[in-house]
Order: structure tokens, then sequence, then C-alpha cells
């Protein structure tokens, strides 16, 4: 039906794309901290943003702007925007008033932020940096690193649809955040940039339902960002589509993305898989699946690459869903632990499951023994790094 | 009204119990393991136990017996008897038979048990011990040390309550629990006794009530035990009573005994006290609350003495609660950091913050200045020490 074929030019792969990023001051020792990604024709947008109440003004400023299309997005490091109420969106105003008369090929440009909360956006930085934006830079990869911020190294994709009658289209993207760890600090953001012919409706529809098992799998520990956001930026300039083909590609997209995030959750040695099975409904095993990704004792028996599979039980049965110790079945990858109220455990069994665990990736998987609902989430574990990550953010 | 004195019996405070620890080597160097509270009298019961849908054995064991009255319990540590499904019901019958022949004067005792989930009860070893039991003594520390897992100190408490017609009687209590990061591993439990003359179902209703502000405001982390048990044991010998004496009474023993768990949390360093105000109702003061309490963000950065009320403001936000940024205020102790939309923060004022977060106790209270609903949580903060205590717990 329809070829997906992996590409390497991120943000800028599909046709019209432009993306850079430049030093405004913001980093130390003049690292890129200020990025843009231009479209030479207008683009539809869907978007999903943080559920936090304390969102961050670029995203009020964005929401504000009803229903609108634009050529550029202005992302920047090291400043979230956010606890700066009406004066935050006031700064948006005036940078992108700046960039208006700077680059006048701009149209209804938006801003994305991350950084620390609570400190006045450093917009004169931003627009003394403006003249150093070149539209006609292809440079995903320098846009990519100026967005990180405790990130370890740079998240993009790209992929190319070739469809049966011929015609094809591109997704590429690039995000930052360091991982289903999930911090304020660190927020998740995601440009998803592509020339497929896609309705702005079908978009969104399509964009909601791959965020629930890509991005909302691995975002654990209720601590949403005040900044989080996908973007998905379509610019029609391939003149093809099929649903399917830009589902599918979405979804690889940014399952791709989302585990590495986990990969590069702050402090983080394993990348864990969390299969929970046989609950109730889909919702219960969702909830499931985050209660054990998100589980301090889950995380730190990890970092210990300790089988404790004692803990995974009493997780599941703290998460409030439907569970009996009867019906409940735990394994590590394919090596079964608990069955059903059988103790299965012994030394020989705990030598197994510690070599698992010393995997830098591996599964653990509950059956719940009730119905078919399902879900899939992804974490990592907690060590040291994380506390000292973590524990002087701001220094 | 009335008067209440400290006393130093612990759970013998009140006319008519005994308790002792002895080693029934379960633990390792001889240390106490097991111990048992006992009442000349049967003593009405009134009992909160886990939600956790693995609930342990013991639990399980108790609940099945309905209305009932006892004089004794066995309390052991190192082994949780959780996950064992119906042989660890029938491992306690067989340990509480054994106890009846041991000890005549035993009547319809029930069990209690922390440690490890997912092994058998040592059913051997405790009934071997059985024979040091001395129902005559009044050695309270000495149980209240047996009982302990990851505690760092034992936590016992009692009051003496004076009424105005000249009865008293008394209440006294020993609680084990490695703090507000409830560990699985490390359940919360608490025995109380007293011998004041209080109905059974006035008894339940207080202890329900207490348990609230207390043990549940400081259960932050979702993560219930499968062993968490309050239990209130009432044999009524002083022939006294008085419900306000007796529920402020109470609120004290476990308000005590609960920060104790706080202070003794695992790696902890700080007791902070989360104020929440202004919020739309209880229910939502009580949300947020524990969110701040039990935030990794939060917790990493008391620990790093990072006065960073952008977190603050994050975890309030990310809580689900009705939150407006304009809204709401954030203090240090009696330091506003952030006043209804008022970016306050500048250099002098982090200075003095970083100051308060020195302090091995101190408060950070948040107004959300929409309603009246209000709630106290207490927390801890997350350091090295937690990650090294968890990471390795069983060996």
């Amino acid at each position: 039906m329809y070829n997906i074929i992996q590409h390497d030019g991120s943000v800028c792969a599909a046709n019209g794309f432009f993306a850079d990023g430049v030093s405004a001051g913001l980093k130390k020792n003049s690292a890129k901290d200020v990025a843009f990604i231009y479209s030479e024709v207008a683009c539809k947008i869907a978007s999903v943003f943080t559920t936090n109440k304390m969102c961050a003004a670029p995203i009020k400023h964005f929401l504000a702007k009803g229903d609108f299309q634009t050529n550029f997005v202005l992302i920047n490091a090291r400043n979230a925007n956010a606890m700066t109420g009406k004066a935050g969106v006031e700064d948006i105003n005036e940078v992108l008033d700046a960039l208006a008369s700077t680059c006048q090929d701009v149209k209804n440009p938006v801003m994305s932020s991350t950084g620390v909360i609570g400190v006045r956006l450093p917009k004169q930085k931003i627009i003394e940096a403006m003249p150093l934006f070149d539209l006609s830079k292809k440079e995903p990869m320098s846009a990519a690193s100026a967005i990180m911020t405790t990130d370890t190294f740079s998240k993009t994709i790209a992929f190319e649809v070739l469809l049966e009658d011929g015609s094809s289209f591109r997704i590429g993207a690039m995000a930052k955040g360091a991982g289903m760890i999930n911090p304020a600090m660190a927020t998740m953001l995601c440009f998803i940039t592509t020339d497929a012919d896609v309705g702005k409706e079908e978009m969104q529809e399509i964009l909601d339902e791959v965020t629930r098992t890509t991005f909302n799998a691995i975002s654990v520990d209720g601590d949403t960002s005040t900044n989080d956001t996908v973007m998905l930026l379509a610019n029609g300039l391939s003149g093809a589509y099929n649903k399917n083909a830009f589902k599918e590609t979405l979804f690889k997209v940014m399952h791709f993305l989302a585990l590495e995030m986990v990969r590069d959750g702050e402090g983080a040695t394993k990348l864990v898989t969390y299969n929970v099975t046989g609950a109730k409904d889909a919702k219960d095993a969702e909830i499931v699946a985050k209660a054990l990704s998100d589980s301090l004792l889950v995380k730190t028996a990890l970092f210990g690459q300790d089988p404790n599979w004692g803990r995974i039980a009493s997780t599941v049965g703290a998460s409030g869903v439907e569970a009996y110790e009867e019906t409940l079945s735990i394994s590590f990858n394919e090596l079964c632990v608990y069955n059903k109220g059988e103790l299965l455990f012994n030394e020989a069994m705990e030598e197994k499951a510690a070599e698992i665990m010393q995997l830098p990736r591996f599964s653990i998987s509950c059956d719940l023994g009730i119905a078919d609902g399902k879900f899939t989430a992804y974490g990592c574990d907690l060590g040291y790094e994380y506390v000292k990550i973590n524990a002087d953010y701001r220094t």
C-alpha cells in the first residue's frame, strides 16, 4: 500500500521547511539557545499543550490567537516565560514585533520557551540575535541542539512516505526533554513538520490519538510542566496524502522521540517497557502502567538491579484499579516470576531475573487476568545522578 | 475542662496493657523482631487498613473475623506475609493456634506483619520464640524496637487525660515506618492502647477522622503499602471517658507519631510542612498539599536547599485543581516569594529563602486565593541516601 523510509532531514525533511539555531547569550559559553522553524508557505497547525493550570506565556499567547496559520516558530531555551503573568505575554508580542521588522517574510509567528520558571523573558538578548536568522538555512541539527536544556543528546527523526500512486510526503521532527521523569524545568517540546496535504481537523484528531500512546505514555509522574508542547505544522507542498500512512508515520516519529526522551532521562541508565494486559479496560491498564513507571520504589529497585517483584505487585494494588492477587501474573522479559497466586521465586530464578535487570533495556509485564484492557508505558530508573541534577538545577 | 499530660508508658501507659519484644531470628544479629501487646481484659478494636488491593494476609485474616474483641496482638518485622495467598492466611492460623497452646490467657489474638513481600512467613521461627513471651512484662520500648524495619529510631508516645470530675484515662501508642516516602517495604504500622471507656462505634468514627489529618497527611506518594495498619485497642479499665478529650488526645498521639515518621523518612534531612489555604474546598487543598509533598522535583529542590518556587507553582498547576497564576501566593515560612501574579523574587530574597531552606524544619505555604479550603501535609526531602536505601533494600 505504501512504504515508509527513514530520512535524515529532521524538521527540514519536508519540502519548504527551513530551520537553524543561533546563540543569543542565554546559555553559557555561547552555546546555541534560540532556534527557528520557517516554512516558505503558511502552515496549518495542530497542537497539544500542557494541562498545567499555570501554563506558560507562549501557550497563552498561542491560544489567544484563535484559528490561524503560521510560517514561523521561534523557540528559546533557558527561560520558560512561565508565572510571568500579562507581562510575559507582552514580552512575546514585543519580541515577535521586532521579528516582523527584521524578517519581512515572517507571517503570524508563534513562540515556544523552555527553562527556568518565574523569571521575565530576556527579550533584549533574543531581539539582538535576530539578525543572525537566515531563513534559507536548512540546519535542523543546529536547531535541535539550541532547544536542549538538561538533554544530553539532541533528538530528531524524519521519514518519507511513498504512496501507491507514486506520490510522496515527508514528516520530520525535533524534540527536547530529558525524559519520563518529566521535570517541570525540562519541559517536553516537540516540533513536527510535514508537507503532506492533510486537513487541519483530521491532523488534530490524529495528533491527539497518537499523543496518548507516545508522549503521554512517558509522561508519568504527574508533574506536567508549565510549557509542554507538541506542535505539528503542515504546509501541504507535496500535494500527497493518505490517512493510514500519515498516522502510522506520525506514530513512528513520535514513538521514537518519546523513547529517546526516556533513554535520556535525567541520570537514567535503563529504559523499561511496562506492558500491562488483562485489565478491566484500557483506562485501568493505563493507570497501572503509569503507576509502575512512576513509582519511586520501582524506579530505585531498577537502579539497584534488584528483581523486587513484590514492589511491582504492591504498586499494582495501590494504583486503585480492579486487581486480584489470585489472577495477577508478573514477568521480567519472558521470565514469569509470579503466576496467579503462585510464588515461583527462588534463588535460581532470582539470578536469572537479576541478569535481565542488568540489561540497558528490558520489559516488565503485568497481566491482571481480568479482561482484555491493555496499555504500554515507558520508564527509566532513578539513581544518584537524578538527585544531583535536580537538587541543584538552577545553579 | 480537662488536662492532657504527657506520660512515658507508651503502649503500656493505659491500665491493664502489657508489651514486650523478643528475638525470633528473623532479623540479623539477634535483634528483636517479634513484639506483642497484651491486655488483661478483652479490648474493643477500631482499625484503619491499607486500601491496597494486594492487602497482606494479616489484614485478610483480621477482616475475615468480623465483629470481635481481642486481648493480644502479635507483630513481626522482616516479613510482610503479603502476596502469599491462602497459604499466608493458613500460616497465621497455625501461628496463632500455637500461641493459644503456649499462652493460655490469650483470647482471639490477631497478627500484624511488616517486611519483604512475596515470601512465606517463617512461622516455625516465630512459634519457637513464643516461650519467650512473658505476659506480665511492661517493656514498651522493647516492643517498639522489635517492629522497626528501616526506621532509625523507635516511635512511641503516651498521654494521661485528667477530667473535671477527677477521673482519668490514658492513651499510648507505638508506630513504625520510615516516613512519608512510604515505601511498600517499610509499611506504616501503629498500635494504640487506651483504658478509656469508649464505645466501639464512636472510637472507629474518631479514628477515621483523626487518621485523615495525621497519617493520611503524610502518606503522599500513592504507594500505599500492602500492610499499612492503624489499630486502636480499648479495654475500658479506667471507667473514664470524655469525647472531646479523647479526640484531642488521640490527635496529639497520632500527629506526633506521623511527624516522627516523616522526620525518620528514608534519607530525609528536612521536615517540611505544606500549608495550603484559599482552595475551592478542603478536598482541593488536600490534593495540592499532597501533590507538593509528593513531587520529586520539590523534594530534590528541598534536598538541594534551592528556593525554587517555580517548581512549587508548577506542581500546584499540575495537580489538576482550580488554580490561577493571578491569585496564587507562595511563602517559605513568613517570607512571601510570589504574590498574586507579582514576581517578588530577587537576589536579596533568594538569599533569605535559601537560609530558611537550610533549617531542619520549615513550612511552605500556598494560598490559592479562591475560597477557604485548607489542608496541611507533611513531607521531607529526597537525597542520595533514599536512593541508596531503596536501590538495595532486600540485601
